[in-house]
């Protein structure tokens, strides 16, 4: 009897769903709307619907169904509780509960930047790991720490929330999250758009982001791989207030294998290059040899997270 | 037929050992010497003389022993060895399984600091709470993880190495591990007092400590009580080192509560008042009601913990 299972990846318009078989191969991948309306109450039925849809088309029994991964935008605590997910329009919901009485099949919810973390350990940037930190460079910051091959969720599903570690007190402009000096306010797509503004704010020279009528994280690395010396200037702020961060976290965790994915990973090895060396610069002596790697999987590392979920429930 | 364990705890200068009944009682405690010459060889002989000799003491069968926990000064890797351990005169060792052969009992090895988090946990001011924080405020920093009521070792056995989290990028000086600007160096009593020094050479300010020749953590801590203007601030900045940085490992481990422990936890109460502060403004918000807590196991954390990392092996 072959065995399959699920990996759900549920985001604010799409969610994207995939068939693996138990080995971890994806067998196929497809998409559905998230529908919101309504507080979101037609979600997780969407969800039971297509994959009960899919098991029928490819005539997968229950039994040869070892269950649903489902990777989620908030914080899931112990008991497969979300306490809410603004995106989904959701308040408190037991997701895990609800879907396995939709499917009849045993269900894993999961903190989707936590899910992406443990996707990138089995088979991304983090591949043979067992203790990985990822820290995605998005619009946000977030992350996802992985101990002995689990998440760490946390007391109120907060593990891995590195974007809101407060790195630099003597920041005056607010975080999204309230407070001041967050990481991610530094190391975002949108935090390194924000430093470029201010650099291309407080000096006169030459540079070719001047050309840019709005600046963003992406421009900066282009201009940075073209040598622009004030887009170094910039990219150096980013790397060392990020490679400081990770030194801190380091000490925390002491993982295998640091992993950076997001948007703004794909600026590519200089990312790494000019973030190790700020790394390597902060972190305590048996920390510093640790690989800091591109996250390979892109917007697969979050159903292949949720596959791992179930897999090794 | 009732069941022992056996918890011991190695230091620089005496062994502390302890009969546990299985349920975690302490039965009877005592101490032996750390030889420390000729490498240390006989460290481990003499840790397994004295239990085999209680054991015969107590008329207590192989049987009835469930084995050895032992909490070690230096980072233990996941198959029971250590890299060294530079207070005991020793290089690489693999210590679980030399007093394995020297007991025929089962061990378990740890690193000292993370072992005292796993005591504080399972008895101390952690009790109940299945993620935690140790920060033991010594003549240094060291800290321990609990995740799932497991330690955090690490890919180096740095898990928990919080002292050495860099916190303050201005900083001059260096700390003992070479990197500078280490939470160590402003939250340890060797660094509370470094703060005092400073703070002193600063101003011609009235203050309580001006009358000490060699002003210490605990006199400032005793100004501080007293109301001395100074040594109000002193603490403050301590403080304020010691919150921000719980806070950004809090984003980290999201853990069920925070103890506070060594030396400096001896201030008391104003300790963790005077923390918490600090961690509720820097803090993310889903953490920022995590308790800041005294450890109160004292001298018999090590000893506890590492009777706990036997018994839940």
């Amino acid at each position: 009897m072959s065995k399959y299972c699920f990996g759900i990846d549920v985001g604010g318009t799409s969610v994207k769903c995939a068939l693996f078989s138990a080995e971890g191969t994806i067998e196929e991948k497809w998409e559905i709307p998230t529908r919101t309306e309504q507080e979101g109450v037609k979600i997780l039925p969407d969800i039971a619907e297509a994959i009960l849809k899919k098991m029928e088309e490819k005539e997968i029994t229950r039994e040869e169904a070892v269950g649903i991964g489902i990777g989620l935008p908030g914080p899931i605590e112990e008991n497969g509780e979300i306490a809410c997910a603004v995106n989904l329009h959701w308040g408190r919901k037991n997701v895990e509960k609800e879907l396995e009485e939709l499917t009849g099949m045993p269900v894993k919810a999961g903190n989707d930047a936590n899910v992406a973390a443990l996707g990138e350990m089995w088979k991304g940037g983090g591949k043979g790991a067992k203790n990985l930190i990822l820290a995605t460079l998005g619009t946000g910051v977030g992350g996802g720490i992985i101990i002995n091959e689990k998440i760490v969720t946390g007391a109120h599903g907060a593990g891995g929330e590195i974007g809101h570690a407060m790195i630099n007190p003597a920041e005056e402009k607010a975080c999204n999250c309230g407070n001041k000096g967050c990481l991610e306010q530094y190391a975002s797509a949108t935090g390194i758009a924000s430093l470029a503004r201010k650099a291309l704010g407080k000096t006169e020279k030459e540079s070719l982001l001047r050309s840019k009528s709005h600046v963003t994280a992406k421009d900066v690395f282009d201009a940075y791989k073209e040598k622009d010396a004030l887009a170094q200037e910039i990219v150096d702020e980013f790397a060392e207030y990020l490679g400081r961060a990770l030194a801190v976290f380091a000490c925390v965790a002491d993982p295998d294998v640091i992993v950076l994915g997001g948007g703004v990973s794909k600026a590519g090895q200089v990312l790494v290059d000019c973030v190790e060396k700020y790394y390597q610069k902060y972190a305590f002596s048996a920390c510093k040899a640790t690989p800091i790697k591109l996250a390979t999987l892109g917007n697969d590392a979050g159903i292949c997270g949720a596959a791992k979920l179930i897999l090794s429930r």
